[in-house]
């Protein structure tokens, strides 16, 4: 039984985004209670970019996290981590150490210098923005926050992209177990909908709205990826209300990333900086298989949304330009059909 | 033939630090020309903060780093990359993409916030200052830079600790072949010479200068170590003259390790944060195991000068102050006999 929600829908979480818009760039902070909560994380992408993302490895001493801040700017905006610290730490939400607060807080960055302007970049004001306008309920999706300058479909580059975002989703089901997601979609891959259809994706042309279809292209050799890029990552955060240790929660996150890897298309390649975090936030009990696989429903709901609700700004086209215009259809409108 | 030397005497390297002698806090980069070099990383401790250092996992796509930056200040600290990423883009110094500059800069923070001032961390200016100073002569070491805070033999905490710091070494061997070592030593563990006996370590009382011995406390089970701190951690970097890909730099990294091993006891603990770092600027071809050898050896005198030249501002007895004080001999005399 599956809905679409809010990844604030799991008890404890909050969710603040800041955006600067001059720079077409922004961050996204997901807060939970102040004494932290059980964490893991999964990179499966060749190129991340983070700050104290360290304490979610299995092996690292520190056990719970205070916040994960996900930002543009690419390695610049990590600065943006600094104001989370700053705010946390006024708030006395941290690890405590001695009359110090320490809050852990990992932090991605996707890299959104190519939209926008490539010399404003989130920086640790935003992110305190973010953090003070952090609520519980409905969140703005779309091209907003860390997602404000996210594109996706990038074989022929940002030119021929099109709109990704930020997006979310939740899944309930019997006995009060939520899994909610939010993710920044700006990834090197097409979109599609949960049938396989491209609802966003490369282009055939920087003007036109046709969808190019990369994996076809790479699959057939008729296309070749650039053999270095920086500017792909689809960042994943996810929320559960059950108890998970340190090593579960990073098993969650990697079994939960096929969400992902059924909607982008291609997945994981050479040059997308993927990373899933999973938080939680809860006492019961709960068979991990079923958290997994209700993470995954929760990740691919909030890929599709973080791209229906995306705003090109003019500058590429989104989704919405997709369905709205009447000149599309070069061997593209059955892409679209049933999403 | 080992002599003395600096990080420095590996050509390329230019090392810059900066103090806040306020907070008892710095920065110390480490700069290579301008097109990067090949660098790999071992992450040996529990407790690692990082910004940017997936940029050194073997899976990252990114082959190339333009600068590291440690820092004091924690988690908080890591701010200062910040800084030193703008300064290397006003140089335009990093990966190129499009019309942009972004540098790779791995960056590591030690905790210091127990030494001085807890509200005092390094930041972006400070950052700043350390590039614009740095040299490719002679380095100050021992309580400065990225060493100011750093205190060594905390078996029972920073009372009772003595100062750490930053130190340097390099190896030269026949064939021009140069292994240079930095390290910020700010080890949960006492401070060895090569020959084992404690040169700085945990005190067995916050007045006095007798060395409790923390690995025969705790070998025997006289004293505990507590279950979780993030106070200590060892930060190396190594450079060498010779070609290495990434890979090669990860195994290097690994296999070096051992040099701090032999002068820091216990080491890796569970609330050490330790990372090696090492650099790849030239371009003959050595024997791996070879260059590991060295750079384990100038690792380890990095390590003895960082205690050797620190400076315990007061707070904290020094090896300095071991050595000058008549009143020392309470059982602790015979640890400094030839050192």
């Amino acid at each position: 039984m599956a809905h679409e929600g809010f990844i604030t829908d799991v008890p404890g979480v909050r969710v603040g985004s800041a955006s600067n818009l001059d720079g077409k760039t922004g961050v996204t902070v997901v807060l939970v209670p102040s004494q932290g909560v059980s964490a893991g994380i999964h990179k499966g992408g060749s190129a991340p970019s983070t700050r104290q993302a360290d304490s979610l490895e299995p092996l690292h001493i520190v056990e719970r996290v205070h916040a994960v801040c996900l930002c543009g700017g690419s390695a610049f905006g990590l600065d943006a981590a600094g104001g989370v610290l700053r705010y946390l730490e006024s708030q006395g939400a941290g690890f405590r150490y001695g009359n110090m607060t320490i809050p852990i807080v990992p932090s991605a960055a996707i890299f959104d210098l190519n939209f926008g302007s490539s010399a404003l970049r989130p920086d640790a004001e935003l992110a305190i923005k973010a953090c003070e306008s952090a609520s519980d309920g409905p969140l703005q999706q779309g091209s907003v926050g860390a997602g404000t300058g996210a594109t996706v479909g990038k074989l022929y580059g940002v030119d021929q992209a099109m709109k990704g975002g930020l997006g979310t989703y939740a899944v309930k089901s019997s006995g009060d177990l939520t899994v909610g997601a939010l993710v920044v979609v700006n990834a090197y891959g097409d979109i599609t909908d949960i049938s396989g259809n491209i609802i966003a994706g490369a282009r055939t042309s920087p003007s036109g709205l046709e969808l190019a279809d990369a994996a076809r292209l790479l699959h057939s050799g008729m296309a070749e990826s650039r053999k270095i890029s920086v500017e792909n990552t689809t960042l994943a955060v996810v929320a559960v209300n059950a108890r998970l240790d340190k090593i579960m929660a990073c098993r969650i996150a990697a079994q939960s990333t096929v969400g992902l890897a059924r909607v982008i298309r291609p997945f994981h390649s050479h040059v997308d900086g993927d990373l899933t975090i999973v938080l939680s936030l809860g006492d019961q009990t709960v068979d991990p298989n079923r958290i997994s696989l209700m993470a995954a429903e929760a990740l691919q709901g909030a890929v599709i949304n973080a791209v229906k609700y995306a705003d090109g700004f003019g500058i590429v086209p989104s989704w919405k330009d997709l369905i709205k215009n009447s000149n599309f259809g070069h061997g593209g409108e059955k892409h679209v059909r049933g999403s």
